[in-house]
């Protein structure tokens, strides 16, 4: 088909299913039918909403099979990244609420245990699924109960380290588990890695019955049967009726851990989806029949963008400069400086331990590593920062992007705690970005520091439209700089709230508090000259950062305190992201529940010269 | 042998060594003999150090054989843990200072990229060797230069899924790179886990010409075969004719991946060692002809073993208790909890994100897991903590044994950021025990706790021979208590420095100064009804804790300043570790340098003191 649009197919089947047990009353064809339905649904919905189409039509007649042979909620399902749950939200009783997908208040875009019973384990970062399935089973046995888990992972999500960890011991226990590889031939990029070589050599196998796995042209065990599981497939991921038959076999029949390979097609039924080069895998509002996204027109370069284009411009003259990402190449803009230097650049797959660690052994040797990682998948990797970067001070460049809050993807994609996990580490340097300008002074600041280990962060989306540097010049080190000069409170803002300051010291003017903006941009040295001048000359000193306690205001505080000046002569507030995850709005919508909006800047200094004053 | 003493054997042949270009003007003959030697050597200088004992043994033919086939230090050489890594030092140059070993000034028991040019990257935990030597081929060949290089990783390091990730992209980026499998079918304890049965699987095929790999008696691909890797082996590790055959033939005519499968012994050579249970994994100074370790005498039972008897006593009133170690069944206590509950213990292999996100699903499913991990070593599972147990407030237990500086270990296993990155999450609690009692008490809470997720952290070593409670009632969450009052100064501990504060307070008293001493117990929730009636009866509050800035003290000081206490009526001082990496020593000599005993918290008070009187 070309394209389904709203009115081309009924949803007669679609309208019968409250929940996953009216599926158990339709014949074969029915659910054939419900299938085709529950994919014009998709499409209708994600047109309308955005958000991760590719991924949930590619499991459209998985899902319908899975939810006709097995029991949810009491058998287990656990979608890995959970990236492609649409169609289990659509048929676990949330189908009237799917047009808030991704809206503040609305559904989530991942599974989310708060949110359906249908839902035992929330994901949104990759391959947790066997983990936590593995969890499930082994607590099913302790209590003597019976009931199935099922994990669907991808093959994307395969090249985690963690998929094989969870592997290795589902594999030495024997627990009954069911993994549903979804191979789909894609991460949210075509997949990398030698797994991935593999899984081509598996599914180039001829389709056969799936409890026959003797179907495989060559008698060799694949690496799943190698770690303990039985390998059943390849079959058609889009054949509701073998799907049907292979389930039901399964489930009937399995006493260990087994692994369903299922391919199917990313995009699967909507032609627009199944040509683009990522399949379409997070989509705006788009128009059915054209396929055409309707995108906001930019105002300025996002900073990713900025990012990427100042990397290629310091790796033109640098050829020690290489470019690493974890599987992100369009996300982290890294997909372009693949096209201008290929030999330099390399996407490890979703491996951010591997990532660093390899960063690491390429800094030791004398090259120039930018490794590029969302905050919240530098988490990962974070043993490797501590263990192999920071104590051996290996200049590792960390770009860091999505820092703070990130809108629709909400708290799992936040990208929160990154100043506070990296900024307590010996030798490492931390800088955050106020703006696009700024970032670009980074990347140069960060291409020539070579004594040590170098972290910067920068917000997810557009920046402000400043100017950019042509020449850009590194940073002094450790230094920070005065924005706007005033009198009685100073904003000391570390990243891009720098902004909402700016806004918070026009609102403060008109109640008679006149304050100076400062811009740190280090967390790491901490410039401490320029703190104690503000401290030494206002009354009160309020930090700024969009991440979590422990990071840039615990470290000014650490060193007021060390130094004496928590004495009183100063008033010294920290604001920072509070202590809850933020639901997913916009992001602006999110600061607002996070208080650090300029209103609430301003809130705060006029509540704190209150208070001073009424003592 | 059944022992090997210092007379037995002259050292003629390594006395010739000064370097590793010495081995290439010895014969086969020689080498074999200079590996006789060795052995000796390694018995004799850890039977007076104490170290990794068994590690070392079983690699002296393979270290020997590797320094005289290839060109270390052009060629690059990494010890994957590095625990084998004593004969390498011997064979490098370092031969005069073993027997500093561990010691303060003396030789990291790890490879160091400090210490020598023949330790390219040093190592403490697992599975970075990998990762680590494909950046250095990476780098090679983009520099256009020869030269080779050599991971040694053993069979429990790839029980870890950075081993997989690394194995995964160099298997596909196709550099020349030569891992080895250093199979002793053993991590630290007996390895686990479906990889260590394929491995038993290709180790038990008859050893043949390594570059023949034919020898195998299956027509099938190994797990490393489809990771791109050539598969030779198994051969003899302890073979050195045989290993420098091999090694030559690899080297001269590799051209990608390849992985040679090196059957060893751990602990060969030394009888004791061999038949021991964990093959003399980690020993104390030792008697040779006798094997007998002498360990000082225990004054108090070890936090480590309180914490696994309060665990065994919890979970035998309660079957919903869960025991998870990852490859540490021995360090973590976890080994006497698996005897009294096999069914309810777990050791996943070295595999701490997987554990993490195991248990999560256990607290899912209504069980009580207890995840027992170090300090340092839930570092690899940062993500899996935030993403998939706070975030979804899971109840799963952390039990954090090595918080604080270790000793012998050095930095590598500091465990000194816990606090920081666990504390700063949503909805974590997170306790430390200020003496074993407290530990107790901490199970028994946690056991109890179904809320979210908690933690309690208790360092390495002895407790201090307190009474423990028979009947643990749960501590109430985020309280604190007083354990003596003052007037002028509040110390307030979070942890085991509470000790040293009691010393410190009775080292002011002269002084005129009187010193309320608090343990908080709580990071998260902080008790704040305590700090602030503190903050409002003293003239000075100092937070002392044995972790990086970022944790306890930053948390003490952001309530503070929201509240607006950071008004002069009270000064604070944050003591925490200091802002770099604390080599080896012992743990007291450690904590002098890191400015944490008793007699520096004194000085600190003081000198605050004198600050505030000369204002």
């Amino acid at each position: 088909m070309s394209f389904i649009s709203k009115e081309v197919l009924s949803t007669s089947l679609l309208d019968r299913v409250q929940s996953p047990t009216d599926l158990k009353t339709m014949s074969e064809d029915e659910l054939a039918s419900l299938a085709h339905e529950l994919r014009a649904e998709i499409i209708s919905i994600v047109s309308e909403t955005g958000g991760h189409l590719g991924s949930s039509l590619g499991v459209i007649e998985l899902t319908v099979a899975l939810h006709a042979v097995f029991d949810t909620p009491d058998d287990v399902l656990i979608w890995d990244v959970s990236h492609q749950c649409y169609p289990h939200k659509v048929l676990t009783g949330r189908r009237d609420r799917m047009r808030t997908l991704r809206k503040k208040d609305g559904l989530s875009g991942f599974t989310r245990r708060a949110e359906s019973p249908y839902d035992p384990f929330g994901a949104a970062h990759s391959s947790t699924s066997i983990s936590a399935g593995l969890g499930f089973a082994v607590a099913r046995d302790l209590k003597n109960q019976s009931g199935h888990v099922v994990c669907v992972i991808g093959d994307g999500a395969l090249t985690a380290g963690m998929a094989y960890e969870g592997l290795n011991n589902a594999g030495d226990l024997g627990k009954r588990l069911i993994v549903i590889l979804n191979d789909n031939n894609m991460s949210i990029s075509p997949p990398t890695g030698a797994v991935s070589n593999h899984l081509n050599a598996l599914a180039s196998n001829a389709p056969g019955a799936a409890l026959k796995n003797a179907a495989r042209s060559e008698k060799e065990r694949s690496l799943f049967e190698h770690m303990g599981f039985s390998y059943f497939g390849p079959v058609d991921g889009h054949d509701v009726s073998g799907l049907l038959a292979t389930l039901s076999d399964l489930k009937d029949t399995q006493t260990g851990p087994v692994l369903l390979h299922a391919v199917t097609r990313k995009g699967a039924g909507y032609s627009y989806a199944e040509t683009s080069s990522d399949k379409y895998h997070g989509v705006s509002r788009f128009d059915i029949p054209s396929g055409k996204q309707s995108k906001t027109p930019a105002k300025a370069p996002s900073y990713t963008k900025v990012f990427a284009q100042s990397l290629i411009a310091e790796a033109e003259k640098d050829d020690t400069i290489i470019a690493i990402t974890a599987a992100m190449p369009a996300g982290t803009g890294l997909d372009q400086f693949a096209r201008a230097f290929p030999d330099r650049s390399f996407d490890v797959g979703i491996a951010e331990q591997h990532a660093v660690t390899f960063a690491g052994g390429l800094a030791a040797s004398g090259m120039r590593p930018f490794c590029a990682i969302y905050s919240t998948f530098l988490q990962r990797a974070y043993d490797q920062v501590v263990h192999d970067i920071a104590l051996q001070n290996l200049p590792v460049r960390f770009a860091i992007d999505r820092a703070g809050l990130v809108g629709a993807d909400g708290p799992t994609h936040a990208g929160a705690f990154d100043v506070g996990y990296l900024a307590n580490l010996p030798n490492m340097t931390v800088m955050a970005a106020s703006d696009e300008a700024d970032l670009v002074s980074m990347v140069a600041t960060a291409a020539r520091f070579d004594t040590g280990p170098i972290a910067f962060r920068y917000p997810r989306g557009e920046g402000l439209g400043v100017p950019l540097p042509e020449n850009p010049a590194p940073l002094a080190i450790g230094k920070g700089r005065i924005i706007a000069r005033g009198q009685q409170v100073a904003l000391l803002s570390f990243g891009a709230r720098l902004a909402e300051c700016r806004k918070a010291r026009e609102q403060l003017a008109p109640h008679g508090i006149s304050a100076t903006i400062a811009d740190a941009r280090f967390a790491k040295p901490l410039d401490t000259e320029l703190i104690e001048e503000l401290v030494s000359s206002h009354d009160l000193l309020v930090t700024i950062e969009e991440g979590a306690t422990g990071g840039f205001g615990a470290l000014v505080l650490h060193h007021l305190a060390a130094q004496g000046f928590l004495d009183g002569r100063c008033g010294v507030r920290t604001m920072t992201l509070p202590d809850s995850f933020i639901q997913q709005a916009s992001p602006a919508d999110m600061y607002e529940t996070a208080g650090l909006n300029a209103r609430q800047i301003t809130e705060l200094v006029r509540s704190a010269f209150s208070q001073r004053h009424h003592r």
